[in-house]
């Protein structure tokens, strides 16, 4: 096992890390930038380095300063968490450089499955079933041939995209050159990479992932899947669950092995989540995060499995303590994310001071955050505040356990999406179960639509 | 299921009970003095009264004003919780005369084992084995024939008694006389009833109690075992854990048998506790607690079930929806009580102002209280301000995730049992189970010497 991990990120996730790293009886060192000089995150590790200003570029994605904290404190390990460095393979290689463990998969897997197109060439040869399109187009001309191969709609994407940057819907051919010159240029600035590609855009599909876990040797299990369809019209994910309710029980099965085959197919170690589009009876991969996800929790509460000790004991080298058959599911857990946002204003971030902070507690609740009362929220980084989890005997426990929860929340000082999550729970649609990922831009423009 | 549930208790076990109602669908009545106007259990509540002022006598002891808050906000039922009016049979039957369900056993079943002679006869009736001594003993000559035929060293205890109060160990027959006298004078002073009576003194016995439910059909389970040997030279509990480790199997499963017994015996009805005292192979009943522990959430880690809903159910009349197959406990849970009072002067309880409260929180941990950053302890209640849950896989995850919440965990502003109790938690001895209830005075008096 390690004697020392640095822990190179901030907010819930660094905790998380930190609290991993106490259970197993490793030290740990924070790093944070000027603005986190108050943050939990910091008080809770054993060493702290401050490694730069507020925003990112100059602090949490510093590779030298953050090796070099490493280094200096005589670390044998890093872990990245989620965001920031989590994918990045040059940081991972850098720190096999330095003789520090990258608590992740290796950077040629990180590489693979961060360009899009490769990962889904790599999924396809694998029997893997992916959406309908294309590899690299060398130009618009061969984006036309390929839509009107496959039919419009379609997507363009960067293969080097994520969080919806270089990405766009094309319904109609003429739309075609200029959402292609768009994106291309797009792409170029935000990634210095314009390569783009061409897929059947799927209307209205769920997302749903699967988490695997695999050891260095040879040891592959899955962990069930987790719905993630209530996204934000940015496509980041608001509230998720496990297991997927209203899901055929052989569409289940058939994504839990191919998740498993995926993750062979890749020569794929640590944590990492396939992510599928789901339509009708079609499941489609989308992409592999090849990190601890936002949304573990949901998954950790109906497994009993701890995921960050799981990756922290995997790069450590130590095989799998179980096997498929030693994971069953108990009952149903669901996450709601406490954004410093304002859903009414398309989800603004904000900055501030926390002036109340008060969490829910009590049976089924788990609670996840960095802030507290009086802490200070900064404008650099990712709005979120805290998650939320419930895990309840079936779905609907789960939800009315998590209705109490948020209603026992109180945060003051920010806009928070609390409210705005409560409306999502008491909607008759949310609370069938099985929507798609355009249910809840649908419920925003309504809302809109009415005020 | 009931309308509205009158919640006629305060702190932590107020806010336990509302989250249950709440997620039963059931409207809440929260009752508070003056002294609590602030408190999270009067903000959570649909509804709240004030029912008087501080002292207890004059509040929460207020049974007509108490009633009087259920008739008028149309409550159905009222839930007690633990301590002020919960083993008190006359509030029981006034509540039912004014058509107020009383969540907890019929009140003649509060009475025979609220009366500890009472009960420890029904026990021996039932062959449920209790320690050798006697019922009520007309004079101190009496109590001598008894502790002579028993053997020296034996308890002389009230029948009333509880808290310690109306006890006396006596070791020798010339201590007898005087230690009759004064723990008679105790009891009359302390419950108006000085009747006495004599019980072999078993030494450093270990604390193990049986968690049962019995619904009003006959249904009767029971849930396991809390070991609760880590007590206060006072006998308050201070660190509880399910299930009691270092337990030989066959004893174990004889606990649970005799539990079970023993609440069938008495005509019990909703959820009960079996105190034992276990030396060495032998178990004696010690008294049966007739409502909800503050150690219940050790059992519903493990259990997966929510006791307190459960007793809710119950009360308005549903059978238990499962059967003693179905409860299969996993893992291993322990509990911490952060009281606001100063383990190095003798627990002496503080009040004053909480300037910072940060609670722990991530996997594994459950957290129940009812302070925040800014509340007031006030002097007049129980000093309990939290109960921090760790629950794990096995005891020793479970310690070391509560060694970790513990570290977690900073409350400024009175003095806690926090550091305390991360003391006991890495003690050796403690750390290897099985210890007895003599152990955690034991090593207070070594504590002191040292100083």
């Amino acid at each position: 096992m390690f004697r020392k991990v640095l822990i190179a990120n901030r907010g819930e996730i660094a905790l998380r890390i930190n609290r991993a790293c106490h259970e197993l009886g490793v030290a740990t060192v924070a790093i944070f930038s000027e603005a986190d000089r108050q943050s939990l995150h910091v008080r809770h590790a054993d060493e702290a380095f401050c490694v730069g200003p507020g925003p990112v570029a100059r602090s949490y994605l510093n590779i030298p300063n953050i090796i070099s904290a490493a280094m200096i404190s005589g670390c044998d390990a890093i872990h990245p968490g989620y965001g920031f460095l989590a994918e990045n393979a040059r940081f991972a290689e850098i720190a096999a450089d330095h003789g520090l463990t990258f608590i992740g998969p290796r950077p040629s897997v990180i590489n693979a499955m961060g360009d899009k197109a490769t990962a889904k060439r790599i999924m396809r040869e694998a029997g893997v079933p992916t959406t309908p399109g294309s590899d690299i187009v060398a130009s618009v001309e061969e984006a036309r041939e390929v839509a009107e191969r496959i039919g419009f709609p379609v997507l363009l994407k960067a293969t080097a995209g994520g969080g919806g940057k270089g990405m766009r819907a094309v319904s109609e051919p003429e739309e075609l050159p200029t959402a292609f010159a768009t994106a291309q240029a797009e792409a170029e600035a935000s990634f210095k990479d314009g390569r783009m590609y061409v897929e059947k855009l799927i209307l209205n599909p769920r997302h749903i992932e699967v988490q695997v876990l695999a050891d260095e040797h040879g040891g592959v299990v899955h962990l069930g899947e987790r719905d993630c369809s209530v996204q934000k019209p940015s496509h980041q994910k608001l509230i998720e669950e496990a297991p997927a309710p209203e899901l055929d029980h052989v569409l289940r099965a058939r994504l839990h092995e191919t998740a498993v085959t995926a993750t062979r197919a890749v020569g794929y170690t640590n944590a990492g989540t396939l992510e599928f589009l789901v339509s009708g009876d079609d499941v489609y991969f989308m992409e592999m995060n090849t990190r601890i996800q936002v949304e573990h929790p949901v998954t950790e509460l109906i497994y009993g499995v701890d995921l960050v000790k799981e990756q922290i004991r995997i790069a450590s080298g130590e095989s799998l303590g179980f096997s498929q058959d030693d994971l069953h599911p108990h009952g149903h857990a669901i996450e709601v994310r406490v954004n410093a946002e304002d859903p009414n204003h398309n989800f603004a971030p904000a900055a501030g001071t926390l002036t109340t902070v008060v969490f829910p507690g009590g049976p089924g609740i788990r609670v996840d955050t960095h802030v507290y009362g009086g802490a200070m929220v900064p404008p650099f980084y990712d709005s979120m505040l805290a998650k939320i989890v419930a895990v309840g005997r079936t779905r609907e426990s789960a939800i009315l356990r998590m209705e109490r929860a948020l209603d026992e929340t109180r945060i003051e000082g920010v806009n928070t999406t609390v409210d705005f999550c409560r409306e999502i729970l008491a909607d008759p649609e949310f609370r069938a179960g099985g929507i798609g990922v355009a249910w809840l831009p649908a419920l925003l423009a309504r809302r809109v639509a009415t005020v």
